[in-house]
């Protein structure tokens, strides 16, 4: 066995985008590698799971192959599941999801595949990251990403995450030369403003589809948005215990009966 | 235009599930009642959104029925979308999620296709909270839930809830003389040891089903946990902040370039 660090790769677009290949090319360079990536794009999952469908794995990699792949037929969150269960024989240094094509920042880590495959290696007591670049094209080159990519993880093994922590890293649409940097932000107050496209089926029945408007209210120097506008690499440390500590005090002053 | 307070209702059962019968019934007490909920269920949907696929929107009422009704075919978030989006002419004053079939506490809060519409409303600022009653039978008596559902409801119409806050109630599979009252309580550290059901199908590939067992790790007497087994009523008060703010110092020791 190798004593080098097993990391644990999976994404939500796909164990065919390009994104995931750059993830593993960086992750081979630190260590053991294991894929376990969805079969098909699973973007806007959320932290879905699959619990009234049966999973299917297949090992898409062959013998003798530098790193070990499986296709999954779940959500990212059941890749995670079944490959820290199922598939490894010890339990995973890292767990890296990504490279997202197209942003996970501020309120956008709510509905992200991405980050739940993450979130749930995390919940698994796995140091976790989730990486995303701003740009959706599939075509866009990952090359100032990938240096990015391997410092934040570097870090990650050498310090460990806080259990109960995980990082949402997002890298701006720059070249490599344009990027000033890292930030350990935290999440920008922003959201969608939904726009449904209505339109008619050849029957002449109304149908949407979902589009919407990004809107960051949050004006603070501070926030993940504020980074990636002003050229830097964000980093959100984010957490699963979702309880409004500071609301617990007032609604205990509500009357009930 | 009635002056009573509007209330949007919504689930993850989908929309002839026993639970929502009972939440609109409880709603009708309280004000003008608009259902727009999931056409088939979604349970474990986390916060899945449709962005690939188009969405289409029934109404099931009929005129002169007390409440509307729309069945959606979408996840439970983009029930909520549309419906502040596209069906409903004002802001909604309350949005209420449920009753689900099922626990919705500790981590669970995570994968719930229940909470996730109550935490889009937030989101949209819309004041929301999800109903969960511990019994997954689909035919359990949901009449010591209706009571504690109006309480909380009518405190949440009365006193609001503050931005960036949604309330998650679970009420223990109880009858009403032995339920205890109402806790606030914070989210329990607790998970799921996943098993994974292997099996072959007919040709003799393997495949898998999700299952898993349910474990609180945490000993406090402030958590949800404690309270359900304990006979009270939890209730949560979860964000959408997901930052780990605490992290925020130690994140920026960390050594890049």
């Amino acid at each position: 066995m190798s004593n080098k660090p097993l990391i644990l790769v999976t994404n939500d677009d796909g164990i065919t985008a390009p994104g995931i290949l750059a993830l593993i090319e960086v992750m081979e360079t630190l260590g053991d590698v294991v894929v376990v990536a969805p079969d098909s794009p699973q973007s806007g999952m959320g932290h879905a799971i699959t619990l009234n469908a049966t999973l299917h794995l297949e090992k898409i990699s062959q013998k003798g192959d530098k790193t070990i792949k499986y296709s999954c037929s779940g959500t990212p969150a059941d890749c995670v599941k079944i490959a820290i269960n199922e598939v490894l024989d010890r339990r995973p240094d890292l767990c890296v999801s990504g490279i997202n094509h197209g942003s996970n920042s501020s309120i956008n880590v709510i509905y992200s595949g991405t980050m739940s495959a993450a979130i749930e290696a995390g919940i698994e007591g796995v140091p976790a990251i989730g990486f995303s670049n701003l740009n959706h094209n599939w075509n866009t080159n990952f090359e100032a990403s990938k240096k990015y990519v391997k410092q934040i993880a570097e870090n990650a093994l050498q310090n460990g995450i806080a259990e109960g922590v995980i990082l949402n890293v997002n890298i701006p649409d720059l070249k490599e030369d344009a990027i000033k940097g890292i930030k350990v932000c935290r999440q920008a107050k922003a959201n969608w403003k939904e726009k449904f496209d209505k339109r008619k089926t050849p029957q002449g029945k109304d149908y949407y589809w979902l589009t919407g408007e990004f809107t960051n209210y949050d004006k603070g120097t501070d926030t993940d948005e504020w980074a990636l506008s002003n050229g830097y690499v964000s980093v959100v440390p984010v957490q699963y215990d979702m309880t409004a500590h500071h609301y617990i005090q007032q609604l205990n002053t509500w009357q009930f009966e």
